[in-house]
């Protein structure tokens, strides 16, 4: 029943990745607090880097500059 | 005034029916709890098939094991 | 499977209605989308007043000067 | 360390606007919050018209409607 | 740099073991897809169980139900 | 129309702080985008330090830590 919301800049995960990240994070609720696994839910955002700032300057900017 | 964020699988919802879902629930909240329909937002965010897990199984996986 | 998120001012809706409110919905992605309400997920969160703004103006400041 | 998530509908905003949106809001927090802007990120979301409505109504069929 | 936002209803997860439901997903996205820990968020929504619904039932009713 | 939401830690925000928050992004997505301040919601989330980790720490221990 737990909810899990992973937002990331899409940068190129695979789905190989993605589905390990899922796979792992419904295994840590399981574990940890005894959430029924076959309820959980995941959800993956992969947000352009035009769209996501970190200290004031967008990603797609960031990666250009220190690159 | 309220804000109301529907998740679902991009697995072909049309326009005709999005709306429908979206007119539904504006007219829940006003009818149930009062709120004024003119201001409030619905929003669905349609994710892909593999940015999806119930159960820690992406649902692209799930589909196809399933169908 | 999906998941729907109610956001609302905390203003007093009773357990009641916000039972009505997530059954209702339920049923309409149910309906209308075919989803299955066995594993459609509803959150409601209820917000102080002076958590939320619309026009720019808090909430419970706006409650005062309309009211 | 905070995040701001802003969701607005698809209709154009270009990357120099949502670079100054995402700064401002940054420097918003910092200034009048005191929060430290180097671990503050922003996410826009940008919704299809389809997708988002407003008095029950999606908002690619109200543009046509008020155009 | 990512966000990971967990919700789960309310009912007696201790601090410890958010804290290790944390520091466990943060170690996830480190390994599987080379996100920086540091700039990693997590944040746990805690529901009430009359905020949160499954298969269009409350979970305060659910609980009582099946107990 | 636009919704935008604004995490942050709970550690003392005042009223006044948190509406010129709320005054002031209504504001910069009225001026840089053209949005229409009237219908923007601005929803701000104050989440207890122990529920929110950075570099997979939660806030509360971090802040005993480096005091």
């Amino acid at each position: 029943m737990p909810m899990i919301n992973v937002k990331i800049t899409k940068e190129g995960a695979t789905n190989e990745q993605k589905k390990q990240v899922m796979a792992e994070m419904t295994e840590v609720l399981a574990r940890v607090l005894g959430k029924n696994p076959a309820t959980t839910i995941v959800i993956i955002d992969e947000v352009e880097t035009e769209n996501w700032a970190i200290g004031g300057e967008p990603v797609n900017e960031l990666r250009k500059r220190v690159s």
